[in-house]
């Protein structure tokens, strides 16, 4: 791709960003790491979405066109938050997720998006990758923590109140450490371009 | 990296492969993709692992190098199995897991990188990416469905029989769907030369 064509696709990925920020659609927690990489000549943020927490009810594995979100924390939950958003449950299996944040970077050149790729596996980051090198360079900078666990079926929580406190705890540590990682990498991030 | 020099690459890696082989410390199931992969130009595998269930005790979040298995299981299995690699646990938290099959490829060009990963992620495996761009150009492929469920605690199972039944039955599946992806990858990687 060349320049004039990646500064386009750049302008109008920031542009998209700054929508969604109006419309309140961007995770609060990954704006500033967002902004940071943004800042940094050769790269662009797409789609991103911080660590969150999440109630899925699912009607079976894998088909997530049919799934319903009955709950989405971007932060440290309560057991008890859990059991309230349970209670909008239908039919299905009821999956408690704890997912580390996922980053979509485009990058302008093949040697930017190495650097990038090693800066963030550096910082803990390690299940990322490049998703596209047609011509889009795509990173996805996602780490390895999660919790999948199903905690019910139809609507009825089948976990005892002990276990699923146990599951909120651990949910929450995903979400500390995730916190943490992207602290790791702004912070790395923030001297990138000293590099170049 | 020169035509001579990949090509002592994917040497070294097929016979690491057949050492391996020879040593029992390859998946059976994976063999025969892997095998396809090797007879392709300009692809070689290195680590890989099929689908596979595990009974993990790990003392906290993350801290895989501490973690002992204490089951792995390369087929559907029974309830009853994981009760049995239970009694093996000693302290720290015992996870079960269900995994979709991991491959690592290497590539000896982009374009071929990127034609494979295309292909990957068209037969399923939608959490692939390139993880190495530098000297080595390598693939990971891999697809989204995971079970991660803490399920006891300092040797002892905090979850209840029908509870346990359930986790295996979705883990089975799990193994059973990366199964047939597998069979829809080792379809297309059979006619890859034949677009190249």
């Amino acid at each position: 791709m060349k320049k004039k064509e990646f500064l386009e696709v750049k302008e109008n990925a920031l542009k998209s960003l700054q929508d969604a920020c109006v419309a309140e659609k961007v995770d609060q927690g990954i704006l500033p790491i967002l902004t940071l990489i943004n800042r940094i000549e050769g790269f662009y943020t797409s789609s991103s979405c911080a660590g969150r927490i999440v109630l899925l009810e699912i009607p079976q594995i894998g088909d997530k066109k049919a799934a319903t979100f009955l709950g989405i924390w971007h932060r440290l939950i309560e057991p008890r938050e859990v059991q309230i958003a349970a209670t909008k449950a239908s039919t299905g299996l009821l999956w408690l997720l704890a997912q580390a944040p996922i980053l979509h970077i485009g990058a302008e050149t093949l040697e930017l998006a190495d650097r990038m790729l090693k800066t963030a596996i550096s910082c803990g980051f390690k299940n990322s990758g490049v998703k596209s090198i047609g011509k889009k360079i795509i990173l996805e900078i996602c780490s390895t923590e999660r919790l999948d666990a199903p905690i019910g079926r139809d609507g009825r929580l089948f976990c005892e109140e002990k276990y699923l406190s146990l599951l909120v705890e651990i949910s929450n540590k995903i979400i500390g450490r995730s916190q943490e990682k992207i602290g790791r990498f702004a912070k790395k991030i923030g001297n990138f371009n000293d590099f170049q």
